[in-house]
């Protein structure tokens, strides 16, 4: 097990009718943004209850709507601009990924005199952050208990990072009956988001975070039984619980305290994300299983047989480790297409074949570090095998 | 799942040399006690690092040494009083659970008027405290990590918590090394008391907190997989290591939230350390097994079973439910017995028989509301059974 700091200073309500919590932002600010999304939160009466109890606590409050799936670099410097206008000194996001992202970022952007995009690049950039809060209406992101955002610059068709203490979230409101009208793709794809988060940390060269081995199979088995319940009966509230506080143990640095970690699966979506707004999850999904298939190999056959064994009941007695590992990827792959109805191909994506070696060339260098190291070449492989 | 606030503001800074951090204690005080056990932090050299990072970073500190194994008010007492005349800002726990406990029972001690045996009986006296900072040297309480505090009454003989947002550590250092030195009946005991917090957890009422079923049962494999490792082997790094983070988790309300609970096998054993000072985790390790007969019956054997399962795989197909929860009973009777060499009764531990109803006698109506609530003849029953 490697060393680490442990921090997790976002306070979690999460249950039914937290939102009266939501008057706890007096204790740190008094003039919030309020970033959401599209009409969901209002359709679904979010949007009403979160203003009620704001009046109720006399926090003022505007709002920049419109929020885009992967939110862009001129939105959050149209929030930078509305916060420094109207002199607000805290931030509210109330939806999915996109708008605690968003709402980070224009957070860390307020008190940094340059383009926020920098940061993207140096993340000691972000000395102070005005305070952030969440409203979490979808299991996914994990966004709600973490220090990161994921921005996307359109003019360099970029997706990049940037993250540091000062945004990590005051506190966040989970309401599992908030995910109830969250649609069926998007409750499956944000199921296999929270798989990709533990994957990125549960295949790992740490030797021993035995711990940490359990407790991502855990996380893993929990979307496993409730992903399919959600899909199908939306409004099903341990499926909806169980989910939502899954998302964020898979990402809040529990599974990832003490391992060695250098993510090799997300910047392979990226691309995806980046040039045709393909949903993150759903990209994923494609995605995974033929990166396991590729580095599938003998330094790491035993870990992918131990996940077949631990999280999918694969029996391993007396059979080949690689038998053992592909039934295990296998399961993996019609978890997701079956059981979770998302696309099993980048094709169904709607993914240009022609782009694909385009993307490829992106990540040349990229992922030298990662699990198993990948050069342009490998990466090319993985899009082509899942295309 | 229930609603749950959750919150563990604590910094863990985990692994080999991070004492560094230690001069933190800045950003809160600057004049600070340090409790601490017997000599043993002295002989292991913990004692002589921890001075030293205090002293470059000119904290001055007050001692407190020879803390009991179950503290007792009168200790308490006695820090409060060093706390006020010296006019000291903050309490430094070097040790195991004992010397946390203490320190907490200080930090609030100090910032309350009347006597701080009060608040077990209220905890709402609890109103604020002395920053508290941990060093921990044991892998067992779990009290680096959250608000809670044992203290012993030794007039009434009476074991009793206290508990609140102000005896949360602001940071816990977690060196794994810092725990070589613990003896084998000692790191034993610290495991079979991780696993009675996870028991108090695992088997609750609660439909369907399903997450939090997984997550235990990651925490008591890492356990079963690393005490006997740690006892054999004093200075194998990653067992230390899994064992001590695994003993933070168990108990800092992760495995808990979303539960409801109310404690039912720690009560049966206080009495044991409260009358014959019985080590905590021993006597646990006697009461548990027989607790686990005691309870096993038709709305919980389903449960039983489970964990024979998930925790010790011990094969359910075709066979009858209680067979199966009993298998994994024996198994876990045998695991403190055999792997880690407890003793088995609670004649082993030196408990007179003709005390056996007088302690039940004080849990008279103490055990209502717990997973199968208990009268005093069923805690005497208990007793016997393990005698």
């Amino acid at each position: 097990m490697q060393n680490f700091d442990y921090n997790i200073p976002t306070k979690v309500y999460f249950g039914k009718g937290q939102i009266e919590k939501l008057g706890e932002i007096k204790n740190y600010a008094s003039r919030v943004l309020m970033v959401y999304g599209g009409g969901s939160i209002k359709r679904a009466g979010i949007y009403d209850q979160a203003v009620s109890v704001l009046r109720e606590n006399g926090i003022e409050f505007f709002e920049l709507s419109g929020v885009d799936p992967n939110p862009r670099l001129e939105t959050v410097q149209l929030g930078k601009k509305l916060c420094l206008d109207k002199g607000l000194d805290g931030v509210l996001a109330i939806g999915g990924g996109s708008s605690i992202d968003c709402s980070k970022a224009i957070a860390a952007a307020v008190k940094y005199d340059g383009n926020v995009w920098d940061m993207t690049s140096d993340w000691s950039l972000m000395q102070d952050a005005l305070p952030v809060f969440v409203v979490s209406t979808m299991a996914a992101t994990g966004s709600e208990m973490d220090a990161y955002a994921v921005i996307t610059n359109t003019e360099t068709n970029e997706k990049k990072d940037l993250g540091g203490d000062p945004v990590i979230p005051k506190f966040s409101i989970l309401d599992p009956k908030f995910t109830y009208s969250v649609p069926k793709f998007q409750t499956a794809a944000g199921a296999a988001d929270i798989i990709s988060h533990v994957f990125e940390v549960y295949f790992n060269r740490t030797p021993k975070a035995y711990l940490q081995k359990r407790m991502s199979e855990a996380v893993m088995k929990t979307v496993i039984k409730y992903g399919p319940i959600a899909v199908n009966d939306p409004k099903n509230y341990e499926a909806r619980a169980n989910l939502m506080w899954a998302s964020s143990l898979a990402i809040n640095g529990l599974l990832s305290n003490g391992c060695y970690l250098d993510w090799g699966i997300h910047p392979i979506e990226h691309e995806l994300s980046a040039y045709f707004d393909v949903t993150h999850g759903a990209g994923l999904a494609v995605v995974m299983p033929a990166w396991m298939e590729h580095v599938l190999q003998d330094d790491t056959v035993e870990q992918f047989a131990e996940y077949a064994v631990n999280v999918w009941g694969v029996e391993a007695e007396g059979r080949d480790q690689y038998e053992v590992a592909r039934e295990g990827i296998a399961k993996t792959r019609d978890f997701f297409v079956n059981d979770l109805g998302l696309p099993g191909t980048l094709h169904e994506l709607n993914v240009p074949e022609d782009s694909l070696e385009m993307m490829a060339g992106n990540l040349n260098g990229v992922l030298t570090g990662t699990f198993v190291p990948m050069t342009t070449e490998d990466v090319l492989a993985i899009y082509k095998a899942c295309y």
